[in-house]
């Protein structure tokens, strides 16, 4: 077996779960990524924690979810979930279009149902990340050899020289009133962030991980954008997404592909045309889109900027959380002609920022 | 996909574990029956229940047993087997031999930290089951596809008349106090099953069924046996086992090659040189012998019996249900010069029942 596999699964234990004797812990696997649930066993048993294996089969979800048409909770599953103290979600996929002929709607209900786990899930040390199997090589448009480099030099790394090199950026924007984004003449942005606290994203939850992020003030967003990162939003990409910003609220949109899916998202509820989240990617070993939002997010050199739900962490006490049953990521490419300004001083000038002069 | 595979999966929740709506269900297979874990999420969709699905990957509990040195019982997997209504079990190779380098004494002691789930389990609606994996063709000699082809064939049909056909064999054996094995001039063998049931299995927590069986009375067993067909124990061939009762007890035992493993076995505790099953083979569709026991017990035209622990089911309450760690099946040809009699009357002469003429 690759190397880079036990090594994956090493991180995961040592790094993003703080895995323990006696813990017991899920390994929710797709059958791509059998080798990485071998490694995850090895390594969970030489910490002394105890194994239980999900098979995570989008196959045998999209056969179930078409042929159910009434959910309800499930209670053994919510019963392991509550007795387990860590949780490991792999992705990988035999094909990234297995779901879909599933009906949205369905798929809705189902996760409705399932929230109860989702809930307790997150409650738990967890993580989430990504084995590179061919059908994901296939959707990043790269050879899978290629792929696996990317996806192990994404997460095979020192993810503490990492966090010490964000925090610079935290340091930065934690304490700010005013980001303002530009690139080229398409985007000039501001926002407020006061008071809403900037969380350090160093492969915890997320592996790879990678990317500083905060909420702006739901009202505060003036300018417009372009997004010059296609967004894949439930199997369709959007390319060229603009948006442009009154008061915070979206009061214009644009897109040059599949504008209807962008217009959707945007109808879906009050707080689905505000922001809830800027981010600025800065694992540089993620250079390329792959139409993973768990790397792309993190691609060094750009920032993103999310519609809907903003995360709890990121809202102070006094400001208000912007709520929506969406969140979507929208990238903006900053290595050339770009810059981020805070409170008036530039901090990155095409994708270098002052910490690295 | 193979239509039997869909029938397989329908026959499971219809015939074996009498799927009701709302059930929770666990469905646990190994990577190669992901096909049957498919049409088993689709067939659990249809009912209204709620599947759960737990990866039976033998190389990840290999890599696990190998790393791991303490072995304490998973209460987060406890939890769901306590929550779930039925437990679905198949079992399919990559690599028959996958466990090879595993210490037998560490399987034993995760057996034995496993075992208050085991016994949860199997106070569930459950099935143990068998997809035809090539691997496990293999094992038995045989092509994929004519393993295919047998092992549907042999799981595939109506249980109904199976059960209807076996119950003449229980009627037969249920009263009787003394029967008598006879084949050729090697087994001769007479023991009294007095007061103890006659258990007719039909495809229920056995998939594929079809056996009828009880208990011996410990004491009772007197004669020789040639067991003819192969036993296969720990990964090693033991051929032309002969076992010699005195007063139940073996006194007497030898094989034709690895003679040592049956020794260990004998060896294992008191009850491991006692019989504790007598069992009647009668599915006929089983006409070869497959390196199996959930298959070759039940072969037609044979009898088996077990060295070890009895079945709690199949001793009646003024008798002594023998106690061992060890339940080892072995198999007697009974299709040629051979005879079954029971209370002094002749109920099976070279394969063919009373009830069959």
């Amino acid at each position: 077996m690759d190397p880079r596999v036990r090594e994956h699964a090493e991180i995961i234990a040592e790094h993003s779960v703080d895995l323990q004797s006696g813990d017991n812990v899920v390994i929710a696997t797709p059958p791509a990524a059998d080798d990485l649930a071998v490694a995850l066993h090895e390594v969970v048993g030489d910490y002394g924690a105890n194994p239980v294996a999900l098979n995570a089969d989008s196959r045998s979800s999209r056969a179930y979810l078409r042929s159910s048409d009434d959910f309800e909770t499930p209670e053994h599953k919510l019963a392991l979930v509550e007795e387990t103290d860590v949780y490991i979600a792999v992705r990988a996929d035999t094909n990234v279009t297995e779901s879909s002929d599933v009906d949205p709607e369905t798929n809705a209900e189902y996760s409705q149902a399932n929230q109860p786990i989702l809930s307790e899930r997150l409650s738990k040390r967890w993580c989430l990340t990504q084995f590179p199997a061919p059908a994901n090589a296939q959707l990043a448009e790269m050879s899978t050899e290629g792929y696996e480099n990317f996806v192990w030099d994404a997460i095979n790394k020192d993810w503490d020289a990492v966090r010490e090199h964000q925090a610079q950026m935290v340091e930065i924007l934690d304490p700010a009133s005013e980001v303002r984004i530009v690139s080229g003449d398409t985007t000039d942005v501001t926002m407020s962030v006061d008071g809403n606290p900037t969380l350090n994203d160093y492969g915890e939850k997320n592996l790879p991980g990678g990317e500083v992020f905060t909420a702006p003030v739901s009202d505060s967003v003036e300018g417009e954008v372009l997004f010059d990162k296609p967004l894949y939003h439930q199997g369709r990409e959007v390319t060229d997404v603009s948006l442009e910003f009154e008061d915070g609220e979206v009061v214009d949109h644009a897109a040059e592909k599949n504008e209807d899916v962008l217009t959707e998202v945007l109808n879906t509820d009050d707080g689905a045309r505000y922001l809830g989240e800027l981010g600025i990617g800065m694992n540089r070993d993620i250079d390329q889109f792959t139409y993973n939002m768990l790397f792309d997010e993190k691609m060094g050199d750009t920032v993103h900027m999310a519609v809907g739900r903003a995360y709890d962490d990121t809202v102070g006490e006094d400001n208000e959380r912007n709520e929506s049953a969406v969140h979507v990521d929208m990238i903006v490419d900053m290595s050339e002609d770009s810059r981020i300004e805070v409170d008036g001083e530039v901090v990155q000038e095409d994708g270098t920022f002052v910490f690295e002069e």
